[in-house]
């Protein structure tokens, strides 16, 4: 982060100090923010500060701004209550869902007038105190989602919340929000959750043949049931949408394979892998671009050091890696660094590597 | 690879220099075998001589053992005529299918006594002879598939190639094969390329909040459509066996999701993802063990030189990294990598990188 001073004006009270909520205190802290930290359990509220992620709460607490990060099944519930209890202060939560708290909130006759939502897109497999960190929201988008009551002002208040945690914010109306984040968050892990579950019965003897794709196509399947319970319940209508889209592309593709004689089986077979290339071209890259990266393998002893010695000698040439990642090698004491660079270095750093006397196991545009 | 002999008695005559052919030339060539290369392309078979793959086949040539490396489609038939054509030699082949093959040459009288399947598990996302690597097998199950005709010594043939190309050779029938890669590899394949599809007609403003669980679920669906229809056309049986248990599933899931307030909804939503839960902690790790590695992310700088500098440092401490991921951070000017280590070195590792004055966003078990 580059500014010493924050753009918030506390105190901040955070209510949930699970991973976003200790985070947001971590982070706001950092910048020298007033933070309260409150939760339903003295234990995490314990964690929590001695993490440093606030302090305690008084009954002599006038928050400026309140942040509600509890589980999404009580959101509604702790922000009116919330509003109910800090009368000048303005609330907002940090829920992956969005339609579903500001609707329960109009029900009970919430004030909404200091109510606006949020969800910054970061979070982890693992979550809780523990795993909270004060840099999990940098570039990171924070999207805010204000409703026709929320005056202008307020917005800003959120705005300045998200870069003060080095985040980037977005606004977009609830729905927008809750039709995108199904598209590329909830139903990814409806996905990978229901091919992970297809190994629970397999024979050991299968899975020793498992490579990277299993692997990063499940890797999601591992995160909490009973958080998602909740996320998947509020953004039901349009998970459902992007679930019932794919089980007809399913059946077609069953279809397919079922009677590949049938005129056009082949053909259709293709174009539904062809549509998955177009798909995955459209997610943009690191830095927010759309542009590609070269890609150089290097071959890479398992042993201390020799990464290291690697990255140090291209970090001699100047050149900047974009992404690196060791490829798994099951039953090998033997590794393979892939190396993001912008394509115009890419020659360079395959001589200056080469020179050191680095085996270049391939490079690709 | 620590032999300087090769097990393989050549010369071997590989038929086919994509992805895999080129790469077992090459892999081959440097182990002192004698390799003869063979495609229908002329251009292949140059850029394959060119890049240290093997020698040009002549009429002379009178090889031990056959590698056929083409596409699914053709395997049969290629193998039919490798086994007329040289009625010496013991042939192989390394489709990604082993039933379907063995069928069509039963079917067309081939002299199976010299035909015994096997299927290397590596490849890449992009194919062809220019991503070929003598290293591509290291590490990576090498499964032979011998039939009820093949002598013992045929079978070791096969081993010791997968052993010269660093691979670890691993028997089982042609159907346990088939029955394996549907679950760890084809479904996963046709899982990713459904959710992809799904991106296609994506407003450009949903895709700009996805995450890390998106890029990871969609990675293989960027693989080449032609070279799936033909895996997926040959395995169709025991991959629609994976995909209908899969719709069962989905169904069950679409539906509690479409009446949450029916009796059982939440629990049944509940198992489901538990299920995911469950199916991902089968898959071995690294080494082929089922160890779980502590975790331990470091903040760094986006620029030249920084994550060098910390894998150095960690070199000095004498520690192992079993595994290391930059995390992207679209927008942003900085990185997280994520170090896996073995669980008895973390504190250690911890202490001695903050000691240096790294800032650790987190550590986990």
């Amino acid at each position: 982060m580059n500014e010493r001073t924050a753009r918030t004006v506390g105190p901040v009270r955070v209510v949930g100090a699970g991973l976003l909520g200790a985070s947001v205190g971590l982070g706001l802290s950092e910048k020298g923010v007033e933070v309260i930290v409150h939760d339903a359990s003295p234990t995490t509220v314990s964690l929590a500060v001695d993490y440093g992620a606030g302090r305690r709460a008084s009954d002599t607490d006038a928050p400026a701004l309140i942040v509600v990060a509890v589980p999404p099944d009580i959101v509604a519930e702790v922000v009116a209550q919330e509003l109910q209890a800090y009368p000048d202060a303005l609330v907002t939560d940090v829920a992956s869902v969005k339609g579903a708290p500001y609707a329960e909130l109009s029900l009970v006759g919430a004030d909404l007038s200091r109510y606006i939502g949020s969800h910054p897109m970061a979070g982890r497999e693992r979550g809780g105190a523990i795993s909270a960190r004060a840099d999990l929201f940098i570039g990171r988008p924070w999207v805010i989602t204000p409703h026709a009551g929320n005056p202008a002002g307020q917005i800003a208040v959120i705005e300045n919340l998200a870069l003060d945690l080095g985040a980037i914010p977005q606004t977009m109306s609830a729905e927008d929000h809750d039709r995108a984040v199904a598209l590329v968050s909830h139903a990814p892990q409806a996905v990978s959750t229901l091919l992970a579950r297809r190994l629970v019965d397999a024979e050991a003897r299968s899975l020793s043949l498992a490579g990277q794709g299993l692997r990063d196509t499940t890797r999601i399947a591992a995160s909490a049931p009973e958080l998602w319970v909740q996320i998947m319940g509020a953004n039901s209508r349009y998970i459902i949408e992007v679930l019932r889209d794919l089980r007809t592309d399913l059946d077609v593709l069953i279809h397919a394979l079922d009677d590949q004689a049938a005129a056009g089986a082949r053909r259709s077979l293709a174009q539904i892998l062809a549509g998955g290339n177009a798909g995955v071209a459209r997610i943009p890259g690191k830095h927010g671009q759309d542009r590609r990266y070269a890609q150089i393998v290097v071959k890479v002893e398992d042993r201390p050091g020799e990464l290291a010695r690697l990255l140090s000698e291209i970090g001699q040439t100047g050149i900047n890696m974009e992404d690196l990642r060791l490829e798994h090698s099951p039953g090998a004491q033997i590794g393979l660094a892939e190396i993001a660079v912008l394509p115009e270095v890419e020659e360079k750093l395959v001589a200056e590597l080469e020179s050191r006397g680095w085996k270049i196991a391939g490079a690709y545009l």
